[in-house]
């Protein structure tokens, strides 16, 4: 399989100028690298902010192809790669840490201390290297997964936030049997949230958040319990139904200011927060409740503890219809209006794929 | 609801001298007690050797009412019992901690170090305190647990034995999503842990034993790979099966030498197995390939930290028919036929139930 | 050794009203419990504003002995009392939990779910149940550890202290040798968690607040660094001392909002925070950089694991001086001048201890 | 600073055949490698097995150089080495993990999936790579820590010691505050256990062994109860010690059958095993008592989780002479002599340090 000279490439040009060129040069795999030939490309809700914004130590302007969330088949292999063959079908995630900091040597390469840093090997692909919106994009191994022959390619794209739904859970010591969680936030990290409680073996499943629709959803993936928060009071509601102890657990997705303050209010004495989802404020919590309940509160950064790989073997033992959460899919020329559907969630939109 | 004076009764005249009688007086119940109108008690491997052989500190020949797998109906609530109301259905677990140790203060009551002393508060119940052969058994309320309507008693008799297999994955430090779990052993203990291994989001699951027909509930329950061990060689088998690295987790259920001798060798580096099954004589293990494959072994003692409550909970969360693991149901007065059934696994017995 | 009939006591009448009687009646034991003769009790952080607001289900004014951190010699034993005898020399804690709550049972008795609730059992001593301004206390076997004959009585009062604090550091896992701690806060708990974090093996500990007196006596104890937050930048001195990666654990034991931000700015990426200080005020958290750094809070609620009976095995092994951090000694005839050193931190005063 | 071409070595030329020689050629860095100018490196128990035996994918005869518990100066830093200047003094650890593997991406580097496999990125530097029997030896920098200067070279080169107790000590949760640790066997590995125990938080200490010399000077590094095997009955001397419940945490450094077997026996209920030194054949244990006990055994190899660096920074902050465990000290010209010493425990070796 030999590669093309030519690609085409979404290309950020500066700061909201986003630009498909067809003649972008296409990468060839360094040591221990790979080329993807990109099948589909989701978009991630960190997209439109790069987009919009930049991010710390991106590559170039003219140069920056973004999108983090691809799958595809290996069309190229690197010097010592030994793990993957031509054609494999693969799903990939963004971390790749130096191997050599305090933090990666601990298996904690999420928050490798010299992120950003290209020359001591750390790779945030689509943030501070270049990713997925293209037809080809080169990874390291460390980031790419293969995938069974009953996952689809669409679905494989759905691995990435799998795994930072996943590592949330790793970071407050998993879901013991029968554990009450409540999940905060339909978003795609907080729906794949309640599937993962569910397949993990959870107990009751409250699902927090404002839009009806996606509440549903939430309510087909494995939520017991409904709460609209527009509609009812959600910490009065989830200490009734806890016979006033609280969750067990909580997975917060929603980074929003009530949301997080309100995960303090309704986790039990000694249960445990994730904390999944940020914004971009402080944000006003009761620490008193913190100490004196003897809550844990853990911040959870990307899909670490090789949750993306642990995420495809969870979900391809399942019979789950992951379908769903893909409402829109958009060709590369297309990727304007397919980031306008993302962004502003048009039709219902949950998460919107891009396919070279 | 009141208590009749008498009762029938199982119970243990002397090494192997059961008895059924019919005027056993009925117990009340004692402060933070309960007593339950049992309507269903299984048969647990422990209990033939209990007859046979009696145990350590076991209540007086003459008096000793055995069985700890029972199920049925709040009939009496001791002083300061508001947890339950008369007429709830419940599951037990046997082992009640002294409250006071070292072990009990930690969370560890099923290691108390008071075992076997009444006078300090420890009972293990059916052991050295009176159990659930009978038409009604005293309990204190740590080891009672509500069943929700959907679950019957007869499964509920099951919910000691899934305490006993969870708490072998808890000991472990629980199943990380997609480990592939190597169960060895197809009784009771070892096809629930194939379930809970399951539902617990394990990926590959590997089933081990010579009995073709468990090994098919097995594969039923969730197994995924199938090993007679009569037919193939385990550990080879194994090995082929996961590339040469071995199996992340080991649930050994079996108690043989062979079983705990081939488990730490087809255990990858860094893998973790839990004993539950054990074995009369010591069994010879390669402690060099424990120590220089970083191997992690945890003996597990009964249902610990809450398990038969949180296998309630995960259990009823779930469409899973348990009844195919309940072979045989007897009543009381057939005590004697239950237990050989049981003992020599007739017709294929897997769990017997007693029915007072 | 029989008691006598009456005794001295501090009793609360009323918010403020803190009056020293001559004729309450002395306490007797109930099974499990043990009285106490008080030798010495130190004045908690909490104790004036128990004094000055009282306490959720609080003994009724005109019978509430509050104080819980004191020591003595074992006066009498209740029924079922083997751990003791008469003359035994013994330390404290307050916190008794009902042994039959979830919490309970899964050894978190410091946040039983009965709290306050002395018909299922709880008992906090000092809060909710009478402690030890007095000649006599009553109190759980489980709330009593003996001391060696090394132990001074006036240093065995500090050992609920050190259960505090030690209760902080296992709340976030330990401390793993070699580790850069930072302790905020050089109250008796912070100066106690700087000699803890030393003998558990710390590497760098840095030891910041505002009172320079307090600070030195942190240096003496094992803080290597001392940062004055009134002559330096907390988070800037801390950022540069550790080559701008922050600190690897913080025991945030000051409770003030400003400690509490910084803590969150100077922690390391995958770092850990143990509250174990608290404000009565939300305190506005940079949560996007708890998710983004990926860092482990845990609030810690007073001294559970058996952190009291651990300090107790800790510090008898050391031959370290605790008594400088008891500054000040009354007799409980001086109560009220007591609590006046204590809560204006009169002369210096860290611990002031009152001798009944 | 310029390298010579050539070096004295001591190489391995056959099974038993070591020689000096004076001309091999000095090592060049790769990159992220350095070379590291030796100044001292401390022969290790695993040496002479090396000498007698070979190593699984060691190199060819005629050019391994063996030796892995070395300390010297940075002499030259090959391409992306940031992290250290030319001239900082240095200690060094075996263990390199290819970074690719499961277990490397997990932070488990000393069990890397890839061990001796040279290609994909593993070495084991004295085993399956060169290691320190030189005047240089190139490592990478993985491997690599500086000592802070009040550390003695020699005592620097037991940091790889050091390092293998305290991993020991971290695979079975580390020591909580005052909990009794027994240590069994008092060669270097089982004497540094001792003093890490000290220095990190342990109550009572247990040494157990048959030579006095040693088990005296495990007493002087902080062991509080001596036990010599020859002597007493070790079981029933330790139950007797711990009032018939047996010790929290064992580290078995002996690596003896029977000193296994006596852990088992000796340790409490719910308590932690560390197997830190191993055996050839496999051992009779009694798993009934490590189920019905609870017991959790952890292999420990290496010095996993950065513990090299990790105890440079404890032992840096410490006031410990470790110099009585350097017994003699050898020029690199008097290997063989030196060899004879460690082997055989000529004149009470313990370390035995050859000079380059």
């Amino acid at each position: 399989m030999s590669l093309p000279k030519k690609m085409k490439a979404v290309v950020l040009f500066g700061k909201g100028d986003m630009r498909l060129i067809d003649d972008y040069p296409v990468p060839q795999p360094g040591p221990e690298e790979v080329i993807i030939e990109v099948d589909a490309c989701a978009i991630c809700g960190t997209d439109p902010k790069i987009l919009a914004e930049g991010w710390p130590n991106h590559p170039p302007y003219g140069q920056f192809i973004f999108g983090h969330e691809y799958a595809g088949t290996i069309a190229a292999l690197g010097e010592g790669v030994t793990k993957f063959e031509l054609g494999d079908r693969v799903a990939v995630e963004p971390h790749k840490g130096c191997g050599v900091c305090d933090n990666c040597r601990d298996g904690l390469y999420t928050t490798c201390l010299n992120y950003g840093n290209l020359e001591r090997g750390h790779r945030h692909y689509g943030f501070t290297a270049n990713g997925g919106y293209a037809e080809y994009a080169g990874i390291h191994l460390n980031c790419v997964s293969k995938i069974p022959d009953s996952m689809s390619i669409d679905v494989a794209t759905l691995m990435t936030t799998a795994g930072t739904s996943l590592y949330g859970i790793r970071r407050i010591g998993g879901i013991q049997a029968g554990e009450t969680v409540t999940v905060s936030g339909p978003g795609p990290v907080g729906l794949m949230a309640v599937l993962l409680a569910r397949l993990l073996g959870a107990g009751t499943i409250i699902l927090t958040g404002t839009r009806a629709e996606r509440l549903e959803i939430g309510a087909k993936l494995g939520a017991d319990i409904i709460i609209n928060a527009t509609e009812e009071n959600v910490v009065e509601r989830i200490m009734t139904l806890t016979n006033g102890f609280g969750t067990d657990v909580v997975l917060e997705c929603a980074g929003l200011p009530q949301a997080q303050i309100e995960a303090v209010e309704y986790t039990k004495k000694s249960g445990r927060i994730a904390l999944i989802g940020h914004h971009k404020d402080p944000v006003p919590l009761d620490t008193k409740k913190i100490v004196l309940s003897n809550l844990s509160l853990a911040g959870s950064r990307g899909e670490g503890e090789r949750s993306v790989a642990r995420s495809i073997a969870l979900l391809s033992q399942q019979t789950i219809d992951l379908l769903p959460l893909i409402t829109h899919t958009f060709s590369l020329d297309e990727i304007h209006p397919a980031f306008e559907t993302a962004e502003k969630r048009l039709q219902g939109a949950i998460k919107v794929v891009v396919k070279p």
